[in-house]
């Protein structure tokens, strides 16, 4: 058993690409998620060795922060590693590497092993098999809840937001968040880095509101929140303004 | 070159699944997109090469028949080859094949050159690389509009239903459709076959209307219709009781 998995090369194909022809934050991290499932089930901790204990992952945080994205046609590979785990927990790196094999960005994470009837911690007798390759990003933050949003925008949860865990998948959050800012916004400006944190589970059919604020620099913050005034979600996105 | 191309096979990871645990309609949409993508890279009419003469291919119409969807940690490979073609259009054929090789499905499309700048269709010096396969579903059938919905329902298009092609991606449409039944519905039932004709191209923004309507036996019509009153697409989906 590995303490590395990486993907094959990924060429990137048009039809995958955002309106600035790039893979999007949303789209990279389901990427991301894929390439720790991978690895989960090759070192036997993966979606049907939970199963059968009726257990599953769920992603608590992640950290992701990217020189560049990958654009139409570009190759691109992704590494995951464990950095560290417990019984309940499990820290999961990435590294993003260009076709050159030049890393292009990484990424942080936080997994919870949950029981599924009770969505309650559940435990698993983890395998240690961490690896000691560096991960050049900042630590996961801890995210806090914005008291004054400066703009606050009705979110809907539908079926599509839906995955095989029956709550909303974790890239639809980004994506609703990238829906505040419109197109021209997007053709003027990248985030460079994302922190969020997936804090209580959306259904379809819940209705949120998406709650903004400004931070520091050229820094957003973005809340999901349920209309008993609790989170789904929060996020930090770090803004550059994007190349021509 | 290549009259078929066939994709590896296909893991589908847990994390790319429905709420049902298996890949939705939307998603296989895309997938098939891809493969024919990676096949008109490879016999030099793919996006580079029409993007140098300012030409990108559009989906016009798509009809997807599955006898079985994959579902968590099944392997599918697609075939996909060209039935026709002229200076303007493309028809272009697909098979899903199961982990034996097995089809469970098949696909027919219909795809345009148009100009980038005036949206118009444009010319393109075909090769003549067609296959004699056999695509074993009924034709795409001719669409016409509702004129009496039975229900009427909004549709909002976001940033994230744009892609590199500046308009509502092909995909969203089918997700916009998925997401007017609930997830108890989507728990009982299965659309074993998709027909989607893609009329005039969704900006983001752009507030539609989702229009619903029965045909004979297990059969719902939907039209995405801009204000005034023009259809963004129509589709027909043939429903099955979902097998437990």
């Amino acid at each position: 058993m590995e303490t590395e998995y990486t993907t094959g090369p990924i060429s990137l194909s048009a039809a995958l690409c955002d309106a600035q022809g790039c893979l999007s934050m949303a789209a990279l991290e389901t990427r991301l998620i894929v390439a720790a499932t991978r690895h989960a089930d090759n070192i036997g901790v993966g979606y049907r060795d939970l199963m059968a204990r009726g257990h599953a992952w769920v992603l608590s945080r992640m950290s992701v922060e990217m020189a560049v994205m990958p654009a139409i046609l570009d190759t691109f590979s992704i590494v995951t590693w464990i950095e560290s785990f417990n019984r309940h927990l499990s820290y999961r790196n990435f590294a993003v590497l260009d076709a050159s094999g030049h890393p292009i960005g990484h990424a942080r994470s936080l997994w919870t092993c949950i029981d599924i009837a009770s969505r309650r911690p559940a435990s698993l007798s983890p395998v240690d098999l961490c690896s000691a390759r560096e991960c050049p990003i900042a630590p996961m933050p801890r995210l806090t809840t914005i008291s004054a949003p400066e703009s606050v925008i009705p979110v809907v949860f539908t079926y599509s937001d839906i995955d095989f865990n029956r709550h909303v998948n974790s890239a639809r959050y980004v994506e609703h968040i990238a829906n505040a800012f419109p197109l021209d916004w997007h053709d003027h400006n990248r985030v460079s880095r994302l922190d969020i944190a997936y804090i209580r589970e959306a259904r379809p059919g819940d209705v949120a509101q998406l709650r903004l604020s400004r931070a520091d620099g050229e820094v957003i913050i973005a809340n999901i929140t349920a209309p008993d005034g609790s989170d789904y979600c929060r996020a930090s996105l770090t803004v550059v303004k994007r190349e021509k």
